[in-house]
C-alpha cells in the first residue's frame, strides 16, 4: 500500500469515527509546516551546512539588525531583538527554506515615518532625564520603540486578517517590474538615509514628498560641515568591502568558505575606534551604549493604533510581497511548493507576537536570503541557529560594540544594497522584451522616490492594471482559421464550392464589456468585406468572360467569394474562455445583424453556460440548429443543408 | 467620382496647396455637427414630424424644469430656463438625433446636494427680504442657483477636459448592468424626493448616507402631518397619468396623435385650484410666483468653485454616462453613428454656457428621448421648435402657474419614472445570462440608495473590473487542438506513430500577469500527466502481452503515449493576442521545463514581437528552430526530424 492510499484510507476512516482528532492533527500539520520538516531532519546531510549558513548569518543579522532599527530611529539594541523573535517565529510557520525573516530596510524605512511624526526629535530634551524601568532606557527611546512595536503590530494583525481572508493569492497582481521598481526605489531611499552617516553629517529627519531631494539638497548646502575622517573610513569600508566580496563571488568554487568580511570589518573598526580614541579625538559618531540583556515582554502602545495605519498597511503589503518573492524564488530554486496564505500567516504572526518584544516590524531581506544562499544553507535549522549567536551578542558582546562607528555601519548596509541597486540592469531586459513594462518600472521607481516605496507600489499595481484593460479594447478578437488546415478534413466529403462559402472565424479571447464593442465591429468588419467582394466578383467574372487568361490572378485575392445564395459563417468558441452579459449581448447582436445580411451563422464548441445565456438573451432561430459541438459537425451541416437545397433544386427542375 | 472620392481628392489638395483653410472647415464641420445636416434638411418630409414632436416635447420640458429644479432646490423658473439654454447648445454640438437635452433628475438630485450644503434652508430668514436686483428675486434664491450654476460649470469643464482628452471611449468600462442599476437607484431617490410633495408633508432637506432611509423613517413618525387633499390629489393625478399613458401605449398604432395627458393635468389642476381656491382652503402647496422674462447673463459664483468639485464630477460622469447610452441607442435604431468625444463637448458646452444663463446642470433624460421615439421626431429640429414653445411658456404662460399644485407635479415626475423603474425587470434576465452581473447589478443598486448616484456608478465601475481581473487567474488559458482536425493535413505525408506524439495546444488568451502563473501550472500538468502516462503503458504492454485480446481497450484511454524518444508540443500561438514581461517570461520558463523533460517545444504562428521578446528573454536554443509559421509547418518539421534520425539509426544499423 503506498503512502498516498494510505493517507487517503486514513481520512476516510477519520471522517467515519473520529473526525476530531485526525482533523486537527492535519491542519497542524498545515499550518504548522515546522512539524513537516523537523522529524524529517537529516542530521548527518544538513547540520553541518545549516551550522556555517547560520554563523554567517548571525553575522547579517546583527550589523542590520543595528543598521535598521537606527533607520526606524529607534535605539539600535532593538534590531538586535528584531533579528532574534522573528526568525524564530518564521521559522515554526513558514515555508520558505532560505528565507532569513529579521529586520528589513523597506519596512524600517517605513516605520520610521511613524516614528518621527509621533515622537519627533525635538522631544527628547524634554523626557530625557527619567529613565524608565527597562534596562535603563530613556522613556525617549521607550515611546520610540513603542510607536514601532505597534506598527509592527498592527501590520501583523492585517497579514493575519488578509490570511484569514484568503488574499495571498492577490499577490499575482504585483509583477515583477512593480516589485524590482518597488525595491530598487527603496533601497535608493536606504542609501540615502545612510548618507548623513556615511559624510559625518548631523542632519534632521527629512521625510515626506520629495523628501529624497530635500535630503541632497540640504547635503550641498552643508557640505562645509562635513567630517573628512568619516568620509575616508566610509571610503576605505566600502572599498575594502567591494573588493572582498567581488574576490568571495570569484574564488567561491575554489575555497568553499568565504571571508567574513562584515564581521572582521566590525571588529577591526570597532578595536580601532577604541584604541584611537576616535569618538572624542575625531568627534566620530559611534553606536553608543549598547545594553545587555532582553527586556521582559510589554504590549505595544495601543493607543496609537490608529495613528499608524497607513504605515501599517504600507509595512503589511510591502513586507509581504518582498517576502513571498524571495520564498517563491527559494522553492522555485530548489523545487519545493510555498503556500502564499500559509506565508501571511508566517510574516503575521512574526509581527505580531516580536511587537511584545520590543522588535521593529520584520521580513525577509533579499541580502541575508543570498547570503543563505551562497553558503549552502539546507533549511530554516540555519536560521534557528544564527538565532543562538544573535542571543550571544545580546547577552554578551553587545556591549562592546559601543565604539562602532556609525560611517562603518552606514557602509556594511550601503554596499548589501548591491544585489536591490543593480537590478537597474533589469532595465535593458524590460525595453527589449515589453516597452510598457519598462514604462511601469521608470514611473514605480520615480514614485518611489518622490514619495515613499508603499506609494510607489500602489501606484505600480494600479498602472498594470489599467494598463491591460486599456489594451483590451485595443487588441484583435478573432483570427480567421486558415482554410487550408480544414480543407483535408472535408474535402474527402464534399466539393470545394461549398467551402468557399464557409469563413471559419476563431474567438480568441474571453469576451467581455471590455472587448465586446471591438469584437462586433471586427466581425462585421469581415462580413461586410464579403459583401463588398461580392460586387468586385460579378466585375471580376465580366473580366474572366472578356479574357479568360487573366481568371487565376483575378480569384487570388478574392479567396471565400460569397455568392448570390447563402454564405456561412462559423464561429470556433474554443478561445471563449469567459463572458459577461455585455459579451453575450453582442454574441446576439453579431447573430441578428448576420441573419439581417442573409448570412447564416453556426457557433461551434460553445460551454452549456453559453448557449444558455445565448437562448435567454436573444430571440434566436428556433429552426435551424445554431450549436455545434465542433466545427467539422458545422461544416458538415451546412455542406448536408447545401446538399438539400440542391436536391430540392433538383426536383423542382 | 463619387463623394467620398472627391473628399479623398480634396484633402490631398488641401495638403498640398492651402491646407488651413480646408483643414479649417472639416474640423469645423466635424466638431459642429449642425452644419453637417441642417443644409440637407428635408423639410417636405421631417417638417410636420418634427414640429408635432417638438411640442410635445415642451410639455415635457416645462413639466420636468419645473420639478428638477425643486429637485435642485432651485426656484422652478430657473428649470426653465435650464429647458431652453441646453436644448439649443446640444442640437448644435451634439450628434444625437433623438437625444433631448434639458434638466434631468439625476443630476438635480446631485447638484441638490451643493445647494443646500452651502446655502441651507435655514439660511432663508437672515436674507428673505434683500430683494436682488434680477427679476425680483431674494438674494437667498440667487445664492442658491449661484451654486447650482457653478455645479453646471464645473462639470462643464470638466466634461470639456475629457472631451481635450479624448477620454469618451473611456465609457467603456461603465457596462449596461451599472447603467441600468445606477438609474434604477437615482429614480428610486427621485421618488422618495417627491414623497413628501406627494403626502403634503412639511420636511427638512435630508440627504447624505443612509438619506434614503431617513426620509422614510421621517414620514412614518410625522405619518399624522400628511394632508389627505395632498394625498387624494396625488393619487387620482397617478391612476389618471398611469391609465392615459397605458391607453396612448395601446392605441398608438391606430391613433397616430397621442393624448398629452401631462398637459391636460396641469391646466386641469391648475384651473381647479385657481377656481377652489385650493392654496388657502386646503392648505395645498403650489408652485407659487414665477416671473415673466429672462434675467440677463451673469457669471456663476466662481468663489465656490472648490467647494463643489465633488457635485461636478458627479454631473459630469453620470450626465455624461447617461445620455452617451440614450445617444447610442438612438445611433443604433436608426443606423447613424456617434462620436463618444463630440457628445462629451457638446454636454460640456451646454453645461458651460447654460451656467451663464441661471442654468442648473444638464443632461439627456430617458423619458423625454422615449417621447421623441413614440412621437416620431426625425431631428434636433424637434428640440429646437420645443425651444420656442418653452420661450412662450417663459415670457407670457410662466406666471399663469402659480396655482400648479405641487403634488400634481410630483405625480407627473414619478409616473415619468417608470421607464427608469421597471429596469427591475432586466434584473431576470441578467441571472439567466450571467449571475456574476446580476451580482453587480444589485450591489451597484444598493450603494446607489444608501450612498448617491455617482458613489453607486463608482462602486459598479471598480467592482466589474475587479471581477474580471480576478476572473482571469481562474480560467482555462489554453485548449487541446482536436488531433483530429489536423491529422487530415498531414497524414497524407507522415505515419500516425510520429503524430501521435505531437501534442497541440492553442494558447486561447492574451498571456499577462494575471493568467501566466495558471497557464504555465496548466502546461506543465499537461507534460506531466504524460509522463505518468509512460508507466501505465509500460504495464499497458506487459498486459498486452499476456493477453493479446485487451489491446484496444488498454489503448482507449492512452491517446497520446510519449514513447522514449522525444515527444513533442507545439504550442499555436494565433490566440495569444498580446502579452507583457511575465508572460513571455513564463512562456520561457515552459520551454526551459518541457527541455528538461526531453519534450521538444514549437511556437507556432507568433507575432513579430513576441519571437523578438522570447529571443531576448530567454536562452533559447539556437541549434533548432522553435518559431514556426503555422502549425503544419511545425508538425513537418518535427517530422523530418524524425525520419533524419530514423535515417540515422538506419545507417548505424
Amino acid at each position: 500500500m503506498t503512502g498516498a492510499k494510505r493517507k487517503k484510507k486514513n481520512v476516510l476512516w477519520s471522517k467515519m469515527h473520529t473526525p476530531h482528532c485526525e482533523d486537527i492533527k492535519y491542519w497542524c500539520r498545515k499550518r504548522l509546516p515546522i512539524l513537516e520538516w523537523a522529524p524529517h531532519y537529516n542530521l548527518k546531510e544538513n547540520l553541518l551546512p545549516d551550522i556555517v549558513s547560520g554563523v554567517m548569518l548571525a553575522v547579517q543579522q546583527v550589523t542590520q539588525g543595528l543598521a535598521f532599527a537606527i533607520l526606524s530611529s529607534v535605539h539600535p539594541v532593538f534590531g538586535l531583538y528584531g533579528s532574534l523573535f522573528p526568525a524564530i517565529i518564521y521559522a515554526i510557520f513558514g515555508m520558505g527554506r532560505h528565507v532569513a525573516t529579521g529586520t528589513f530596510a523597506l519596512t524600517s524605512l517605513i516605520s520610521a515615518n511613524a516614528v518621527e511624526r509621533l515622537v519627533p526629535q525635538s522631544s527628547q530634551n524634554l523626557t530625557t532625564h527619567n529613565h524608565s524601568s527597562v534596562l535603563g532606557f530613556s522613556d525617549f527611546e521607550m515611546q520610540r520603540i513603542g510607536v514601532a512595536a505597534a506598527v509592527s503590530f498592527l501590520a501583523g494583525v492585517i497579514q493575519v486578517a488578509m490570511f484569514v481572508l484568503q488574499l495571498g493569492s492577490a499577490t499575482f497582481l504585483v509583477t515583477e517590474p512593480v516589485i524590482s521598481a518597488m525595491t530598487t526605489g527603496a533601497a535608493t531611499h536606504v542609501v540615502t538615509s545612510q548618507v548623513k552617516y556615511l559624510l559625518g553629517i548631523k542632519m534632521p529627519y527629512i521625510s515626506g514628498p520629495l523628501g529624497f531631494f530635500y535630503i541632497y539638497a540640504y547635503v550641498f548646502e552643508n557640505i562645509k560641515s562635513v567630517r573628512l575622517e568619516a568620509v575616508l573610513l566610509s571610503s576605505l569600508s566600502i572599498v575594502v568591502l567591494v573588493l572582498v566580496k567581488e574576490l568571495n563571488e570569484q574564488f567561491k568554487r575554489k575555497i568553499k568558505v568565504v571571508l567574513p568580511i562584515d564581521l572582521v570589518l566590525i571588529i577591526a573598526a570597532t578595536f580601532a575606534c577604541y584604541f584611537t580614541n576616535m569618538e572624542s579625538a575625531y568627534g566620530l559618531e559611534v553606536i553608543g551604549h549598547i545594553p545587555k540583556g532582553i527586556p521582559p515582554p510589554q504590549a505595544p502602545s495601543m493607543g496609537i493604533l490608529s495613528a499608524v495605519v497607513t504605515e501599517a498597511f504600507g509595512v503589511a503589503l510591502v513586507g509581504y510581497v518582498a517576502s513571498l518573492a524571495l520564498a517563491q524564488g527559494s522553492a522555485k530554486k530548489f523545487k519545493y511548493s510555498v503556500d502564499d496564505n500559509q506565508e501571511l500567516l508566517a510574516h503575521g504572526l512574526s509581527n505580531v507576537i516580536s511587537s511584545f518584544c520590543f522588535c521593529i516590524p520584520s521580513a525577509a531581506a533579499m541580502g541575508r536570503t543570498a547570503g543563505l544562499y551562497s553558503t549552502g544553507s539546507k533549511t530554516q535549522v540555519a536560521c534557528l541557529i544564527s538565532c543562538i549567536f544573535v542571543l550571544i551578542v545580546i547577552y554578551a558582546i553587545g556591549p562592546l560594540l559601543y565604539w562602532l562607528p556609525m560611517c562603518v555601519l552606514a557602509s556594511i548596509i550601503v554596499v548589501g544594497l548591491k544585489g536591490m541597486l543593480i537590478q537597474f540592469r533589469d532595465l535593458k531586459k524590460y525595453w527589449n522584451v515589453d516597452k510598457i513594462d519598462w514604462g511601469i518600472w521608470i514611473s514605480t521607481y520615480i514614485f518611489t522616490i518622490c514619495f515613499a516605496a508603499n506609494v510607489g507600489l500602489l501606484f505600480g499595481v494600479v498602472s498594470t492594471i489599467a494598463i491591460v484593460i486599456g489594451r483590451f479594447p485595443r487588441e484583435k478578437t478573432l483570427s480567421i482559421i486558415n482554410m487550408k488546415e480544414m480543407e483535408f478534413k472535408v474535402k474527402t466529403e464534399t466539393d470545394d464550392e461549398t467551402l468557399q462559402q464557409v469563413k471559419i472565424i476563431s474567438i480568441n479571447n474571453p469576451l467581455v464589456f471590455l472587448n465586446a464593442k471591438k469584437f462586433g465591429a471586427d466581425v462585421m468588419n469581415l462580413v461586410q468585406k464579403e459583401n463588398q467582394l461580392l460586387d468586385d466578383i460579378s466585375k471580376c467574372e465580366q473580366n474572366t468572360l472578356l479574357n479568360s487568361l487573366s481568371n487565376g490572378n483575378c480569384n487570388d485575392e478574392l479567396a471565400q467569394p460569397c455568392s448570390s445564395e447563402k454564405c456561412s459563417l462559423v464561429l470556433d468558441c474554443t478561445g471563449l474562455t469567459f463572458f459577461d452579459y455585455s459579451g453575450v449581448s453582442m454574441l446576439v447582436e453579431v447573430y441578428m445583424n448576420c441573419k439581417g445580411r442573409n448570412v447564416d451563422v453556426s457557433l461551434a464548441s460553445c460551454t452549456a453556460s453559453l448557449i444558455k445565456a445565448m437562448t435567454y438573451c436573444g430571440n434566436l432561430d428556433s429552426e435551424k440548429p445554431i450549436f455545434f459541438d465542433s466545427v467539422s459537425a458545422a461544416i458538415s451541416n451546412i455542406y448536408s443543408n447545401k446538399n438539400l437545397n440542391k436536391l430540392s433544386d433538383h426536383s423542382e427542375v
